[in-house]
């Protein structure tokens, strides 16, 4: 019987500042990546947050980015490997204390925005990344873009790398998503994208925009929840991967 | 046989900010507070006073503030026992984390500055404290004022509250520290402050202001290391418990 | 011809975090006082409010707060006089820069939350708000609480001190606002708090909590935007303030 | 008559947190640099160094940097034109509201770090520097790396662009700077620095480090106060320079 993870990105909010709809995803998600505080969250956002994925028996991951409020960490920075391992370390620690208080298991790390980004494509940041999960907790599970530089260095130190497809997002010859500032970067028709993820889950294969159909590794599908037509194409997902006798299921 | 602690706040340097000696004042001190990104210090330099603590063989401990790098955590807020419950936890979490990929326990807890301060006094933020202690990690230490709300809160959590004095500031009837408004707050004399910890150490007393005799609790003794006049006042105190047969020695 | 002045936070919003709906609101307010940056706010933000208000023909005021993001700049800090002096004067500076490039001219200034209270008790702080805008230019106008010691700093500083009231909130004998502790502190119906509205334009003065009518300096209205019941009531206000004739203006 | 102008950044002190020795430096130069709050620097530093640079008769001149204290605004960011725009006009603002309540003149704007590095050569974010300067205040200097695309940015806006060169550091031929991963990168032998500079003012050429002399605009010269071997080269520059007849005049 087949399964597979659908993660969501959590814990958004800061301070009087409200995004995402976690209340409302949360029942239709099997991991929940939670902010840590430096792109986004704060120390209470993050107490309410684990609570709230305990009560929905969700897996919860650290979500750390770069320490950049302002850009929400989207925006790449200059650091070395150096600093993105104590910023790893640093912020799932502060994340397992309040798993640690709610007696609930923190199960995965996924780096957030450019820095996840950055690390599918640079080896070094890659590896300080696994390395630092690697000394913290090898029992982490380590998420990444599949066929990128970030599964590499959680194989290369022994961790268990999950490999994340996007199901709105068109995938080029070499594996690699296609730029977001292509034309064709994004599958708007919902009905597209679930096919798109069926044949992923099932076949573990992608149809790229030139037409090939390739193999991709497929553990865990993103999904999103900060808008209703977000929250819909969840529901529409699991719908129809149920259907398919699918069975969406934290990596554990 | 006599112990007393000698505990430090340390790690306070925050990127190309440079602020203490630590590498000086550790050889001296048993216990050492570091700071941990929120009043002071960043994700590098709490990697490396967590080694720099480990290689001299000193206590640590997690020093947790206010979120006010511009005020150094100094400046009291308005803050809920909510709000301090998860900063305590995010800030322990986060040295948690270094302490564990450097193989070195974390050994106690100092709230800083304003907090301290605020917490000695409201004992609805010093149960907090505790609390949020307490629920981490009961082996932790919680360090207070001698006599102040906070080692209520933690004896009433069941903590090893820990009793802190100063060496260099004069003591009120009432067991509480001169206010620094005052003109005779601080004992500028090294040797008159030195005599003061002795009294304190040995015969768990202190001289007030208005000259009676009072008792006090003397489980550690704060020191400074951020200059060279501090540096050498730390080595005078060393000297001179060491002179009277008192072991320099953590609590653990 | 009576005239009054309806004024609004605006800009409150800071990177990918959304507050208020500044564009829903301009067209009913006459003054906007725009966060600089400290407890909300970000240079983009600014720069679009500024045309946004520009745009409406509103008049245009900073409203700068605490440098605590994490609280909205809604908690009490321990500030000096020296202390707030400066952060008025940085975060007016910076706002006066989007002002010149959008040829517009900034108006007045309205402290922020927990500064706002503050400095409506305290005449050391109030006076350092009002030297800070009578050095910087003496023409900015200074909103504080009708009968607060910010009125009287402005007014002993020469400025033009413009006396605020509350629509939805209740006052006290001693002419302050019952405290949000208490259980009659807010007004919720919306018919109650016009009429409050009109008797403290027409007559200036307003019903206390307990009966009594006291005379009040009503120069502008607070009103807000962030949701779709406060918009609504501030289209019911004005409509009831022009059935009534009375002209909604800026203080320029 | 030639005249050179010393410029050296300043007020890079933040709260707790002290780094140069502005007062010491300020005799030596002609124009000041103050850090405006982003990568370094906060309002009461900037009241103060405007104050000193006032006292010193020194030329006063913005110097915003990236939002990002944690890395001292030395780290390349993903910003757009837009975002840099934005930045510079909030920070050029803050620090004139000190100038203007000191009254004196602020003179020019000198951007930092990462900031400086990356304008020079992406001709997009320099037009974008050179934009906000030229619609908030023409009449401002834009200080840049001789021969950069902030020079070219400046000039095309009709801003009096002030190329400026570095005393310690080594040129290619193509009139940049050697990088600093280059071991000859930089000129450690303070008599040859001072040769160096005395060549690029009087001749307006410099000996690139494959033995050509080619062209350089040299119209300020880049020092730094924050160590006493800087300060002490600082000196002898001035004594160099006066000692061939050399004005040190700020550009104004």
């Amino acid at each position: 019987m087949k399964t597979i993870d659908l993660n969501c990105d959590l814990g958004e909010s800061f301070g009087a500042y409200k995004i995402g709809n976690d209340e409302q995803v949360l029942p239709h998600i099997s991991s929940a990546n939670i902010a840590c505080g430096f792109h986004a969250g704060d120390p209470h956002v993050m107490n309410q947050t684990v609570q709230l994925a305990k009560k929905h028996d969700v897996a919860i991951g650290a979500h750390p980015g770069f320490q950049d409020l302002a850009g929400f960490g989207r925006r790449a920075m200059a650091v070395s490997p150096s600093d993105v391992y104590d910023l790893m370390l640093y912020q799932i620690g502060a994340l397992s204390a309040f798993c640690q208080v709610h007696d609930v298991k923190l199960t995965h790390v996924k780096p957030h925005g450019a820095l996840y980004n950055m690390a599918a494509v640079d080896i070094n940041l890659a590896e300080a990344i696994a390395q630092a999960i690697a000394n913290l907790d090898p029992t982490l599970a380590l998420y990444g873009l599949a066929g990128s530089k970030l599964i590499e260095a959680g194989e290369k130190y022994g961790l268990n790398a999950v490999s994340e497809v996007f199901a709105d997002r068109t995938y080029q010859l070499d594996g690699t998503l296609t730029p977001r500032t292509e034309t064709n970067a994004v599958l708007h028709d919902s009905n597209e994208a679930i096919r798109q993820v069926l044949q992923m889950v099932k076949e573990q294969t992608v149809q790229t925009i030139t037409g090939e159909v390739i193999s991709i590794k497929a553990d865990s599908i993103c999904v999103h929840g900060d808008n209703s037509h977000a929250l819909q194409f969840v529901q529409q997902l699991r719908h129809a991967l149920t259907n398919e006798c699918i069975t969406i299921k934290a990596i554990r």
